[in-house]
């Protein structure tokens, strides 16, 4: 996940929380709100059944362990994925490919453009008052230093407030942000705007404590935006242990310098895919608009084919061509190296529970938990449900984001390109907080969305994962939700998801066969009854 | 501390015990015991106000905090410090120097030889089945490669026994060990005798799991042994993660090829000291034998001089030179570059309550755990007692050890030095398991001395650190407890020892002030009252 993703509540949750508080303290919700509901509510009930077959098949049947194995198999055989890197291309055409084998319907790629940071070589050292390496990793987007490194002296300080105070002491100097981890919804605009903070008052890079509460000397990396007309200064984690040492040090008058070398660079934006999935619905089946289907990809180039109602070769290679045709939604000639036109597309149009996770990680650790469980959890609900040979009403998608670590864009492009059809998607699923033990669901829906959502989640009695709580999140799916759309985020035990996040801590080796299993079968119950039932989500 | 303070009993402490739970099962142990010993416990009842003096002292006093502030600029200032670096021969100093300036009595360097291994520049990357840099430390005393490496398949066990079954396997490979963590004391056979064992069935290298039970992808190294006559391969650590995940390859049926390079290599033995301050006894000073004052430590040579009984001027630089004079105990002329002569050395004679910790550290972290925290908190006491001006009738004499983790060979060389006045040792402490929330000691003594024991914590009752737990341990204490002396380890709330243990994350970030103001008053509570009793803790 990436910084979007804060816990907190933005205004407008806040001021529509109180609202729903203060309605509720007036009445008695249950006889005002659930009357209406009491044959939605009836009608979820017979779902029983089905979803103790999902359940019996996940946590105690064929499919055992399997998200988990899905999940070690595709990260061991990846690695780490960050946007636009060749691995993430890899981790597509994985993904492509497993889908389909799977037997998943519609399987196909939506191009996007995406951000193409490079961390290149990097280090930094502290010269005085001792020699002594420090930790670090670059943040995404920052700029990198001139080749021999920045060398400057040291200011230390615990917050933005102490930094404006001490604005004057600032020019020349490393600034050492070494803030206390109280929340990463918090504590996380430190790396985002810190190294334009620290460039507003003449600091030549800033160093960022790594946003964790927990550390064995492990840097933390993540994006960073620079502000507009800001001088653009070269910008790192750190470990919360050489953040408190130079704290430290501070306190006690010594002068501290650090040398600083980053070879980071931002290149131009590649193609890429949001990846796609489904169990077309029987009554509302999704409309096709513009696939692209995978045929190869080697280290260069990606060689698809559309897939469309009406199916067009593709005579290049050429994705900018593609992307095109795609997202003009008309035939138009490509520029690059061939003269084929698409037919006309048609904008998408049926009725849909999206299911999501994010494919690319970070460029460290095995992006096991941010987000590859997310993403497979997504797969495995859907071949949970095809395993028992249900088909809902409405269309089952999986989405496998591309770039949400630089905020989300796959899932902005996505999110353009489809809202049109804004009244079609019934739900929003997205799991980017780990899979870790599963508690229930984060919500976001009006009361009688909630109180629907409350009786699905009843369905999930057995394995103890019922709870509803409000602000489902979630990078990739917010702006539906703030267009209205309800939407869910996997709620799970996870006090430790920070520990690891963004750090080569993120691996297969906390994640938990048992606790994945309870994930894909609440993700498979939920989205399989939401897309079953009679009516659409309450908006 | 290193492999020896596994905290498994051994065969002889175990027995002792059975035989000890035996007699207390047949018998009234506290009227049986107890009686002859009711003038010592009322005696212990009369420390009562002195004990608490020194608990409001270091807990609520002016010496609030001062541990933990110690240790902080000793870490910081001088880093880690591995035996036979320059950053060990800096702490002697440094300590040498702070031990001075408090005012601490008899202040001085016993001379050792301690090894001298370097790590040198060190990588491994696994080549197949895909290319993935694995985060290692080469483990104490280990062997280099050639210079470009060594590039060979790797064969994943479990165990001794899977090794063993499988040796027809193992001939050319690099053996990684991916054994679970049970406890350090079983599990670190695996870091001490792996290289050995995968040696003997044809490995060309091993890679052993770091012994800990959490990793943030951290590697822990540490010593280890090569059995005789069994050829030396170079063997590092990997981390948890890494050894995970080649397991899940191995057991899908993957090819895996590892590249391991290291520069490692163990130079000649180099002089060293343990750094002894004391607090003289009132009534049974030691007497001085052979003692080193400091003069000056440049980068390759440690200035020293005698400042015995007879003092006597050193006339060169010359370790080697001092060193003979005093284990020798008597006059010899020094071989290197002059002809002084000593007077005959004295033998120690006074009676002795010993505290301590170790110097050295592990080349990672800043080894605050292990061990600075220990050794400070063996100052502190000493600290504390004196701005009380209390003076005990038996020598408080704090140590602290050079080269705890290549195996106690600072200590060994201390008690073989030491040993003829066995029976003037009444107690020997040391803290080496971190200096967290303290729940009370580990001891190791008979019956009677248990008891006495036990009335000394209750002093420590009004802050909660009462506990009194078999099996003093502790590798630089533990050839006087097999000699009968009593032993006692500092006991802490030590769950996350091991997650730091001999890794990067060993900082000062994991040590609280409030938890070493209770370990201080605990250690200086018990051994300025056992120092200051009538009689010597019973043997």
């Amino acid at each position: 996940m990436t910084v979007n993703k804060s816990r907190g509540h933005n205004s407008i949750q806040a001021v529509l929380l109180l609202l729903t508080c203060l309605q509720q303290c007036q009445s008695s919700p249950h006889r005002h709100n659930s009357e209406p509901l009491l044959g939605v509510f009836k009608e979820i009930t017979k779902y029983s059944d089905i979803a103790q077959q999902i359940i019996d098949l996940a946590v105690y049947g064929k499919a055992q362990n399997r998200s988990y194995e899905r999940l070690a198999l595709f990260t061991d055989t990846i690695g780490n994925r960050v946007s636009g890197s060749k691995n993430l291309d890899l981790a597509i055409k994985y993904m492509y490919n497993a889908l389909t084998q799977d037997g998943l319907e519609n399987v196909h790629l939506e191009p996007v453009k995406i951000p193409h940071w490079v961390r290149g070589k990097e280090s930094a050292v502290m010269l005085q008052p001792r020699n002594h390496t420090l930790a670090i990793l670059g943040l995404g987007s920052s700029v990198g230093t001139p080749p021999g490194g920045i060398e400057a002296e040291v200011l230390v300080v615990e917050s933005f407030e102490e930094l404006k105070k001490r604005a004057s002491e600032a020019k020349g100097k490393i600034v050492v942000y070494n803030q206390p981890f109280v929340s990463y919804g918090e504590t996380v605009a430190y790396r985002a705007s810190g190294a334009s903070e620290a460039a507003k008052v003449g600091a030549v890079a800033s160093l960022i404590r790594s946003v964790t509460p927990f550390s064995i000397n492990s840097p933390h990396t993540g994006w960073q935006w620079y502000q507009p007309g800001v001088a653009q200064i070269p910008t790192a984690c750190i470990t919360i242990e050489d953040a408190q040492m130079m704290g430290r040090m501070a306190r006690r008058g010594q002068r501290i310098v650090v040398r600083l070398t980053m070879g980071a660079q931002t290149l131009p934006d590649v193609d890429s895919f949001n990846t796609v999935a489904e169990i077309r619905g029987s009554k509302h089946p999704e409309q096709v608009g513009c696939f692209l289907r995978l045929l190869r990809v080697t280290a260069h180039s990606v060689l698809i084919s559309f897939d469309a109602l009406h199916s067009i070769p593709l005579c290049c290679t050429a994705l900018c061509c593609v992307t095109m045709l795609c997202f003009a939604g008309r035939g138009v000639a490509c520029p690059v190296c061939c003269n084929c036109t698409s037919s006309v597309i048609r904008p998408h149009s049926g009725k849909v529970v999206l299911l999501s996770g994010h494919l690319d990680s970070w460029d460290v650790g095995q992006g096991a938990m941010d987000d590859g469980g997310g993403a497979v959890i997504s797969w495995e609900a859907l071949s949970l449900i095809k395993h028992l040979g249900l088909r809902p009403k409405r269309t089952l998608r999986a989405v496998l984001w591309s770039a949400e670590e630089p905020g989300g864009v796959g899932a902005a492009q996505y999110f353009q390109h489809h809202k049109a059809n804004i009244s079609n998607f019934d739900l929003v699923m997205e799991s980017d907080l780990g899979t870790f033990r599963p508690l229930g669901l984060q919500f976001t829906g009006n009361d009688k969305a909630r109180a629907i959502m409350k009786e699905v989640m009843k369905l999930l009695a057995s394995i103890n994962v019922t709870s509803l709580e409000r602000n489902g999140e979630g990078t990739d799916i917010n702006m539906w939700m703030q267009a209205g759309v309800p939407g869910a985020s996997l709620h799970t035990a996870d006090q430790r998801y920070f520990w690891f996040h963004h750090s080569d801590g993120d691996t297969m080796s906390f994640q938990n066969p048992e606790e994945m299993n309870l994930c894909s079968a609440l993700w498979a119950v939920v989205a399989y009854v939401v897309a079953d039932l009679e009516e659409m989500l309450p908006r």
